[in-house]
Parts: C-alpha cells; structure tokens; sequence
C-alpha cells in the first residue's frame, strides 16, 4: 500500500488535498479559526505559516480570533502574531510574542478552565466557528480525523466548525492510531454520567467522528512537533520533591490512603517534573497518572514500572523524549491514553477519580490564596491552564513553588497574592524548598502561621511575621492591613526587590 | 398506635430515651461533635440549649469543635457561643454572636464549600467525630433515622461517628417522610458515577442508613425550626430581578437555551429570593430548581405551577412559609426534594444538568473578581457556603448585588475586591440595579468596561473610569495601580466612606 493510501483512506477525499498556500486562502479576515494542538504537541504547522508569510509580504489586512486546545508551537502563535492576525485568543497561551501583545492590549485574551472550554464552544460563547484545522496522522475509511500527538479541543471543533481543514503530518508515526479515545459529552439538558470509573477505561473511539463534507482541504506536511526543553532538575525542586514524597508517604501509612496513592495530576514544568522524577525513588508502585500533560518524567516512570496507566490530552516531549517515545511506541501505548481535555480536566471525573493534583504557583500568600497567572496582579505569564480543573475536585490540591524567585528580588509568599486564581477554600497544601504547610482544617490564623514557619525564605520570614503580627491587631477572620497588604509588590515595581 | 410508637419504631431502641439532660452529658471536653441542621432548619435544638445551661451554671471547661451542614439555628450556634463551647467550627455560619469571635479569633473557623464537606469529614481531614446529634422526625424499624426539615452532611455523620445522639421532633410533622432522598457516593478509589440525570431522579433510600448500635441516646423535643425572616421585595431586588428575566428571555430566543430554561440554582437571602420573585410574572413554564435551600418563593412558583421540581437540602422557610408549606404539604411532597448536600451542590451533577447559578456578591471589581465572604478583606460575614460549587460548574455563572452599600459609602464595585471568592475565570454575569455585565468570552479589558459602564453607580462611575484609564497607562494583562487598587477600602476604613 502506498504511504497516502494509508494516511487518507478514503479515496474520495484525496480530491481534497491542495497546497498550504491554496489552503490558507481559505482563511479570511474577521474568521473565528480553531485548531488542534495542546502545548506545542499536535497543532498544525504548515497552514499557518503560509498564512502568516502571505498576509507579511502582501500586507494583508487579516484578523481572526484563534482557539486552540491549550498554548501551541512557534509556527502557529509565533508566526501569526508576528503577522499581526491574531485579534482574540483563547484559552491559554505560553508563547513570548504573545505573551507581549497581551500584555499591552494588543490581542484580546482570556484564560479559561481548560475543562470548560469544549462545552463553552458548543454553548456558543464565542460565536459561530468558521474553520477548524486540525493535524492528524490519517483519516479512515468513513473520513474521520485520527489526531496525532494530542487531542484538546479538536473534537468540538470539528462537529461545530462550518468547514474543516486536516494537516496530515508524515512526521507524526501512523502508530500513534489507537492511543486517542475520543468521548464527547451531550449538552444539558441531555448530558448523561460520564462512564469512566479508572483511569485506564477507555470509553469513545480511537478516531475524532468527522461529517466528511466538511473537510475543504487537505495538506499534506512533514514537520516535528516542536520539543520542550526541560531545565535539569536544581536542588530546590529536589527537596520540594522530597518534601512531597515524605507528605504522601506519611498518608499513606497513617490516614488510609492507598499503598499506590490516588490518581496524579502533575502540572507543566520544570518543577512539576522534578516532582515527579521524586517518585522515581519512593516505596510507591502501580501508580496511576490521570493528567492533562505527559512529559518526560512519565516516560521514566513507565520504563521504572511504576505507573501502570497515564492518562492526559497531549504528549508533551524533549526533543529526547519525543525520540525514545517513538523508538517504543508500541510499548508506551500500552500505557498512555489521549483524550479531550474536556475529559482529561473534567471535575466528574477528578472528583469521583479523587486526584492528588500537584500545580506551580506564582505566588501564594499567608493565608493560602494562590496567584499562578499575573506577576505584580497585572502581567499575564501563561494563564490558569488546567490547575483549576484538578485544584477544584482532587482529593488533596497542592501548590508548589520556590520561596523566593529573581535572585531573592520577589518573596513567592507574600502578605496577600496580587492576583487570585486558586482561593483560599481550594488550597490545602503549600510547598516550597523551605517545607510543607499541610492547611487542611486550618483557619486563616492558623494557616498563616504555618505558612510563615514552614514555606518562606529566612530572608522574609522576620518581615511576614512583622506584617501578620500587625495585621493581627486589626483584628477579624483574616486579619490584613489593607493600606499594606500589597506593598511588597508596590516596593518591587517602584524598586526592582521587595527586600 | 400511640405517638411514640410512630415516632420510634423499634420498640428495643425505646430504651435509649432519656432527658436531654442526662444526653447532654454525653458531651465531653475536647470532642469532634457532628450536628444535624442546614440554614435554620432541621437542627437539634434540645439538647444544645441544656449543655449550654449546665456549662454556664457549672462554670464547666468545655470545649468542642462543631461541625454541621451549614448554618444552624441560635439555639445551637448562638448558645453555644454564648457559653463559650465552641473551640472550632466548620464549614459555614450566620450566626451574629459566632461571627464577632471568629472576627475576634475567639473561635477557629474554616469556610468550605459545602459540596467538599462530606468527602472531606470521611477523608479525616477534621479527626474522628465522636459524637453525631441529629434532629429526626422518627426512627424505623431497623433504626434507620428520618430526618427532618434539612438533610445537610448527616448521612455522613452518622456513618462516621462513634455514637450517635437522636433528638426526636414531635413539632416536625411525620409527613415529611418520603421528601427525602439520601445516597452517599463510596470514597476513592471505588467511587461510581452519581445516577441522578433529571433535578426530580430519586437516587437512594428515604431514610439515612444507620447501625443502631451506635445510637446512645434519643431525646424527645417538640420545638420549631427558626423561621428566617424575608425583608419585603425593595426596588433595586426588582430591577436586577427583571435584568436578569430579560437576559435568560434573550438567550432562550437567539441562543438555543430551551424554552423551560436549565435547573435553576439561588442563593440564600432577600435579593436572592427576590430574583426567584422575578421569575413569577415571566414566561418560563416547567422550571427545574436544583439547589441548596428551598425558600419562600419557591413555594410561590410550586403554586404558580412555574416549578415542576424543586430539590435542595434544605426547607428554610419565614413563619408565614413554615405554615403554609404544613398546611400543603401532601401536595408539596409531590414536587419537592432532600438530599444531602453532597449531592445538592455536587459539582458531577451540577456540571451535569447545566444549571443556572445566581449568588449575591458583597463586592465585585472591574475584571470580574467576586467577594463573598469577607467584609474589607477582612471581616467575616457568613462563608462561602454553596456558591462555589454551582458557580464553578454552571452552564451559567452568575453573580447580583446592589451597586452601592451603607447609603452609598460603599461602592459594591471596586478596583479590585480586597478578597477573592470566586475568580475572573468563573464569573460569567454581574448584575446590579444598574444593570447587567455579560462577560463570556471578554478580555479583562473589555470586562472593565462592561462592568463600569453597565453596574456602577451614577456616584463612583468616574471614579472607577479614572481609576481604569490611569492603569490603562501601566498596561499588562489585567492593568491595576498596584499602590491604589485597594485604596477604596483604605478609605473606608479610615473616615467611613469611600466616596
């Protein structure tokens, strides 16, 4: 069989294949577009660059909103921002010159709960979807979409995008088939339970179902996924690492949680992976990891034969990684499962699953609330992401995150976060290289108190424990000195260091 | 049959009556005590009123930490207080005297959502209760307890505490038998989905489930509920009342809401009753009410035939209410619902059905943050109660509140709300009398100006404008004046007006 015949097995729609310049025509300007694609894993390529040098060299007015599943590769956010296409953005980004244009109002963006994103599509809140464009490693016999290296929102929209446009990627292993399941819920008032009782049940289909007169155009690509490099693990995320393991460890022999713990969640990071490489040393086996991202701590978990099943929506490789998943893919599929985030991040399933989610701060303050968007309440670093999705429903939600960040210049715990995006009735456990603040059944007295003994720098510690004293006087439930609870970040801003 | 036997069917369990006094004395310094109530309704009330007596006469050292379904009546949390009982308290409370010692650190209080409580008591995360007391209307023949007017977390009490302490309540009518629907859903990792589909699905068993060898003690009471006093409906409860009709009216004719709407959540108190109010006159028919406490106008809309089910955990009805629903209740069994709270305000079932949330706000701020539970930042007002849970997992979120407090020298809209219950991700509506702010799908830029142009108040709208356009000059994401964006609150802290 020739290379085509099985990446598009359906002959009628090889009509459909043109050239990504031709394709790209197809987008024009005031267009709400959705594409596959959570972090730089399985999101078209080839269409948006062409896009992105035509509407360059031709100085085209053209502006769309762009939905994707989560933040996306270079050639996708990078190329059209640099082109100036991008008028709106939903729900997460992590891409630089995004990131700016954000910043200083140039793009509109908001950051959603990525588990709520799907069903918001489809509610209608961001208007009707004009094309989707998806990568995928084929399409089978009936014409459905079989994604690649994730799969996020692509199967909303694709049943609610008026065209579709399909990146076949050669780059991406015809392998990968049969490691998607596809499930997507009925709306209300006609939703029903969501069968999925263990991590490992797969419930849809191995393909995204797909109308075939839809599709307007097919391109046929070459080109990797971008990698993600990870920083070596430093010895700060080593002891909060440590510090975690400990935790759990001590739950386990004294609180009934099970010998192989409860379903992970492990956010994005440098951090959020040396976490889990702690639990390449730790007495726990058979672990299951329900999750939105698989990275490459996951792979040395399953080569170590400690986790039996992970879950997530997208395979978020190294460029190492990516190569030795590929060298081993039949023997990784057996393990990993991808599926839409709406089902990877949905509440139902982490509440019933009972997760034990372990999510980056930017900040945290004494009393517990957590900012993990905006430095200095304003500038938007990537956006709340999945951290809500698993915070909101685990079995224990735990934050971590360096005590100290800019050689020492910011204290990560502060009188009071300059923005919220986990409050103080979500989080119940804080760590940081310093130790473990363990808040469950604390009031906010109490909790600050913990948090200033076991989670802050010594450089700050005097200082929080001068601002809490005096705060005390105050009086009331939480007790703060309004007039002073965000000067640490007005000192940094006006001085460069809250020292 | 004679009364007590209708009210205790198992004639060996006849044995454990006795006085409240000699119950009380079950209570020992240093216990985990559980409680029965939800809002004033279905709380013991006997046998708190005779501890309280006897450690205030005795001058007894005797402290407890108390825990209940949420807010419960003065005879229990006022006494008490009162008799200086009470050590810790959770997860929710509305109690004046209660209020000013958690305000004083006097009494150690976490506010939880109400949804989390139950899971959370079984997880161990408060200790081991050593005793439940639960209000009942009459024991079966297996020692079963059927509750009365509230259900709450007392399943779970039951199932976890050491013994158990009935009080028997001969003024709560025995045809209460059959409102109630108790399921409790396994811990994990062997939690199933929950099998409710429709608000009306009756799930589990109309009794709670209890091991009659755990029963110490039974006290026969006869005593009412406190009635909770509705404040008549004021002009602004009825404008925000119709903005909100004329919202929910617009998006069942341009953007597929069904005609009947989805199941309806409502937050306790007069602006929330008053927006049910507000459904009387409008068109919507076959209504669905999914939520925490069935109030007056519920029983209003029950006799317009606007509700076909009503389902809460609670029956919190004024002394006029209280008559009413005793004079027809055969007929309002037929349409109304109690379940625990676990499952009232369950995050599976709530994302399920898609409901429409309306909580009240004590203040909100330009970008869509929502404070609901402490004054100033600081001082507790009651807890966050159920309005999480269904805002997190609505179709729609939304959030009323007068634009001005205190004669207008608080402005309900701020720069930034000085604690945060609810985050720009989650809220989706604001309505004052002003007007309504729809936020979908907006950046917080566009938020700001929603919210300012449509909510304020007439008197802090330039002030708000100014405050904006001036943090507009410092960019980022969410643009704020670090140094003033709780200068309102400093105000008014300091001369009594923000104005």
């Amino acid at each position: 069989m020739k290379l085509i015949d099985k990446r598009i097995r359906n002959s009628k729609l090889k009509e459909k294949i043109m050239s990504t310049e031709e394709a790209s025509n197809l987008i024009k300007d005031g267009m709400v577009v959705a594409t596959s694609g959570f972090t730089p894993a399985g999101y078209p390529k080839a269409i948006p660059l062409a896009l992105a040098k035509r509407v360059k060299k031709n100085k085209e007015k053209l502006q769309i909103s762009l939905l994707t599943g989560a933040s996306v590769g270079e050639e996708l956010d990078g190329a059209l921002t640099e082109a100036g296409i991008i008028a709106r953005r939903y729900p997460y980004q992590t891409n630089k010159l995004l990131r700016n244009n954000i910043n200083s109002g140039g793009i509109a963006y908001a950051d959603i709960h990525l588990s709520h994103f799907a069903q918001q599509v489809r509610y209608g809140f961001f208007g009707e979807i004009d094309l989707a464009i998806i990568e995928a490693i084929a399409i089978d016999e009936e014409g459905n979409i079989i994604p690649s290296t994730s799969v996020g929102v692509s199967p909303t929209f694709v049943d609610s995008a008026k065209s579709i446009i399909i990146e076949i990627n050669n780059s991406q292993p015809l392998e990968l088939e049969g490691i998607h399941d596809i499930y997507q819920p009925k709306d209300p008032p006609n939703r029903y339970p969501i069968p999925l009782i263990k991590p490992g049940d797969r419930i849809g289909t191995p393909y995204i179902p797909t109308d075939p007169k839809k599709i307007r155009a097919i391109v046929i690509t070459d080109s990797n996924d971008q990698a993600s490099p990870l920083a070596p693990i430093d010895k700060n995320s080593e002891k909060i690492a440590s510090y975690l393991v400990d935790f759990l460890k001590n739950k386990v022999e004294h609180n009934g949680l099970p010998q192989n713990l409860l379903p992970l969640q492990s956010g994005v990071g440098s951090v959020a992976n040396a976490v889990l490489a702690g639990l390449l040393d730790s007495p726990f086996e058979s672990l299951d990891f329900y999750s939105e991202v698989i990275q490459d701590s996951v792979l040395d978990l399953i080569d170590r034969g400690k986790i039996r099943i992970a879950s997530g929506t997208s395979l978020t490789f190294s460029k190492e990684g990516q190569q030795r998943f590929i060298n081993n893919l039949e023997e990784y599929k057996r393990k990993i499962i991808l599926r839409p985030q709406e089902i990877s991040n949905n509440p139902e399933i982490i509440r019933r699953l009972g997760s034990i989610a372990m999510n980056t701060a930017i900040e945290v303050d004494i009393y517990g609330n957590v900012n993990s968007t905006n430095i200095m309440g304003s500038k938007m670093m990537n956006g709340i992401g999945g951290s809500g999705d698993f915070t909101r429903n685990a079995y224990l939600s735990i934050f971590v995150t360096p005590s100290i960040a800019k050689n020492g210049d910011i204290s990560c715990v502060v009188p009071m976060v300059s923005h919220v995006d986990h409050t103080e009735h979500d989080v119940q456990v804080i760590v940081t290289e310093q130790g473990l603040a363990d808040l469950r059944g604390l009031s906010p007295r109490e909790r600050a108190e913990t948090i200033i003994n076991n989670c802050t720098h010594p450089e700050y510690k005097s200082k929080l424990k001068n601002y809490y004293q005096r705060a005390l006087g105050k009086g009331g439930h939480i007790p703060h000195l309004i007039k002073e609870a965000l000067s640490w970040h007005k000192k940094f801003l006006e001085t460069g260091s809250m020292k």
